[in-house]
């Protein structure tokens, strides 16, 4: 289960070179940046509203959906889950989960 | 590193029983759900705007907040990556991405 | 120009009793609170992006589209843009613009 | 009540060339542009938890708070209120409230 991040990469960079018309991601890419942060802004507060809900089957659903976008808009950036795994396994390394707490608030 | 998620699920699910006053989380678990919720959409913000200014330390770091947020609140609903990476698993085998272009646009 | 959120808010008060075909206001009210909240975070995220680009006019139309399903969600739980724009007058007189500053940080 | 948001916008210009120190507004100008949309958005998160939990007060209070960060973020664009209700009632105009029901959905 834990490569599917990375499956899920892979496939978003090969939908870079896809006909727009051909996929759902393909068609996100050539909407461009702005289209896919739409997506981000409007998953985010999908998950929001879910977990207010309480309901865990949608929570699990907007969550994924949030992740997906997440990794369109890194995939857009040249950047991809390794990274943000990398920076999180980093913090953990640092201080534990400690580290959010030692910046200055705000 | 395809493990990160399921270490910081642990350590997660150990500060629910830790007192508020050691840890960002554990305090973050003591304000509740709203609290974490408007984390998830402040993390959301700031991941929008670092993608609009395109600097990739700075999108990476601001996903792995936002990353973060969403697995403090998969933990308080008593959830965890695995049912995400489960989700998106089932999406991808179901048809490659294109589950979502199959659903009704709104 | 003053009263055209008046004006907004009597007209979103109209739809409320109107045929959910008739209007995109009717149709979101059908859809129910979720589908409103769920446009008031895409708004928002609409409107983070044409500020970040910078962008007059698109920044007044995501602008309008945010204020407008604000009024949206309002009417939908029976308040109104005088009871916000009485909360914006109150702490006017409070101190200024000052008010927030007093309140602790998060 | 109707001119509370032209005061607003007045008080925002005047606080432009004040001492950052001084109030919480000119000390977010300070800080810029992503510091204002960062609000924007934590604002609009809260909104929706806020409606979410259905209290009256809370919403009142939210709303204001993400209008009054959208006045902030609009005059540091040169932009005031009045643009958006001009928008606001040129839509009204134009077709009622049905002018979005006319646009392609997304």
């Amino acid at each position: 289960m834990s490569d599917v991040l990375d499956r899920l990469a892979e496939l978003l960079e090969q939908r870079k070179s896809a006909d727009p018309q051909s996929s759902y991601v393909a068609k996100l890419y050539a909407k461009g940046l702005d289209a896919i942060l739409k997506k981000v802004g409007e998953e985010a507060a999908e998950t929001i509203i879910a977990a207010k809900d309480g309901d865990a089957d949608q929570i699990i659903y907007e969550t994924a959906d949030l992740w997906f976008h997440s990794l369109v808009m890194l995939a857009h950036a040249g950047l991809g889950p390794q990274d943000v795994l990398k920076e999180l396994a980093r913090r953990e390394g640092l201080s534990g989960l400690e580290e959010k707490a030692s910046r200055p608030v705000e």
